[in-house]
């Protein structure tokens, strides 16, 4: 297989940061001496200088406190496994991330790691995408620095035919994850937009690799517009988009959304494993902007005009048409009527 | 990725021998002089020799005929490119080939090619499969000589949703080839094994690559008992198989099997392609052993029991329990009553 592929080089290296930033949160006052540090870590005091060089480097504000040591006093919003992972309390997702600086698109590395055997749970994440995908072959914007670009990977033991009822999962999470971190309050559009106040902040694309019975992996790929500005959206978007920033009218903060989302993620697909899809509708049908409300479905080879009643258990839309008939919808763009 | 990947080395080679074959039987009565093979094909008389030479030593009978040639008396019945595709009259299915003596199993071959950019209709055929695999990770019995192991790759423009309609139109093409080739009335019972006199003689194994709204590609594994014979089967398998051989009670040639096989997928296809799933539904009911039969189906979470009324879009048994409602199945091991 050609392509983008992660590298996960200086794997040490990383792990000896994250072992200093935990040193740094365990202590009240957050101030450890050279000569602990060197001697928890099993490192020379020059080593110890150099992590906390390149901890410097990479946005954390360390000071020297005189004859005491190094105290930690504020941390950078940077997508590093350590900031990710630091105090997550999960089962399955996020126990392993991955991050990169840039990359083609977070879900073909994903994909690519799944392909190749990595674990469920499995995340992936970028500080910007150089080919990020929306529906369809559309275009996702990823600049750097500001947004969410992440992908879980996912093996559920079920039938492919199943496998939306994990990206209706992936849009309550992501809206919880919104609410929890900005106090905005999302709407999920069927079948996988987050809007708020009526403007796209995220998007859902997963892929899935199954045999006819069974799903083999599926990469659950979320886009989420967070500090991004209006100059950065392009002018010509399918749907009027926003961010969580310029709808809250304040800085939301990278690294908390990402440990909140995958906490959400991590609770839902327990219960999901658990106790099925029910539990998943249900909080999707509480948080749906259709629910209930006349809709137009352009299917591609038809317009379909009618009231939302629900989802099935394929993720189909239900909607009852003047005529009384319920139909399913299984693909298609929705828009509100009304 | 690692693992499995085909070795298309030679290919100029096999050209060559393909030339050749197709020179003999575009000659009445088969006799091509060695100056016109040579003369056609811009090679010396030596490098025709040693063409020559080595269709004899895959089985080819080719005899001396002095003072004239040679002619080709008898081809044998092993998975070559040169002999799947000699005469063959498909669209799309068919147009590339590859032949293995033997492989781990077509479909991850295939699979790995079409990752890899693979057109569609690519076809991947083996002799034998060292990990021939069935439904939901159960073995596929692969012994070398004796069978059919095909994959092909598919790039329909749908929904994953739809995907199980693509499963439905290979069993249909394996009934129609069975049929051509044998003479045997094969039934199919959903969703995906063959059976002739109530034995199963070819099953399907479809591997999906998918966004959540279109196909990425499909593979269709097509794995048929053609000669196989009654020691050749394991004493454990899960329901009574047997071999076109075997019901028909003569030999039945393997190539072309796999000729009427290609044919019969690249007509289905194609006018699946132009018509939508109503032809492959309709052709799939007239051959179902399921349609009109009163069934119980296991599917994991307990028993159903009702007659089948047909299927639906996705692919999923429709059946009429004897309360009256009609329960739509997605998944499970279907059984014959009374």
């Amino acid at each position: 297989m050609s392509g983008e592929r992660p590298r996960p080089a200086e794997a040490t290296e990383r792990d000896m940061d994250r072992k200093i930033l935990e040193l740094f949160r365990s202590r009240s006052g957050g101030v450890v001496s050279g000569e602990a540090l060197s001697t928890l870590l099993g490192v020379s005091r020059t080593a110890v200088w150099k992590h906390i060089k390149n901890l410097k480097n990479l946005g954390y504000r360390i000071e020297s406190v005189p004859s005491r040591g190094y105290r930690l006093v504020a941390s950078p919003d940077i997508l590093i496994p350590a900031e990710v992972s630091a105090g997550i309390s999960v089962r399955r997702i996020g126990t392993h991330v991955v991050c990169f600086r840039e990359t083609v698109s977070t879900n073909t590395v994903a994909s690519h790691l799944a392909a190749e055997g990595a674990a469920e749970g499995t995340v992936v994440l970028a500080d910007a995408q150089t080919g990020g995908k929306g529906r369809l072959g559309r275009r996702w914007e990823s600049p750097p620095g500001v947004n969410v670009y992440c992908s879980i990977i996912l093996r559920p033991p079920i039938s492919p035919l199943h496998s939306p009822q994990l990206t209706l999962l992936s849009a309550v999470a992501t809206a919880e994850a919104i609410e929890r971190t900005s106090g905005l309050v999302p709407a999920i559009k069927w079948p996988n937009d987050i809007l708020v106040n009526g403007f796209k902040v995220a998007g859902m694309l997963n892929e899935l690799s199954a045999e006819t019975e069974r799903v083999e992996y599926l990469v659950l790929g979320i886009g989420v517009n967070i500090n991004m500005e209006r100059d950065q959206f392009p002018g010509d978007l399918r749907y009027p988009a926003s961010s969580l920033a310029l709808e809250a009218g304040r800085t939301v903060e990278r690294i908390p959304f990402v440990r909140a989302l995958l906490e959400s993620l991590d609770r839902l697909y327990d219960e999901y494993l658990l106790k099925g899809f029910s539990p998943v509708r249900d909080a999707w049908l509480a948080r749906s902007a259709v629910m209930g409300r006349r809709v137009k479905v352009d299917g591609g080879a038809g317009i379909l005009a009618g009231t939302v009643e629900g989802i099935d258990e394929i993720g189909a839309l239900l909607v009852r048409t003047a005529g009384g008939s319920l139909e399913r919808v299984l693909a298609g763009d929705v828009s509100l009527e009304g």
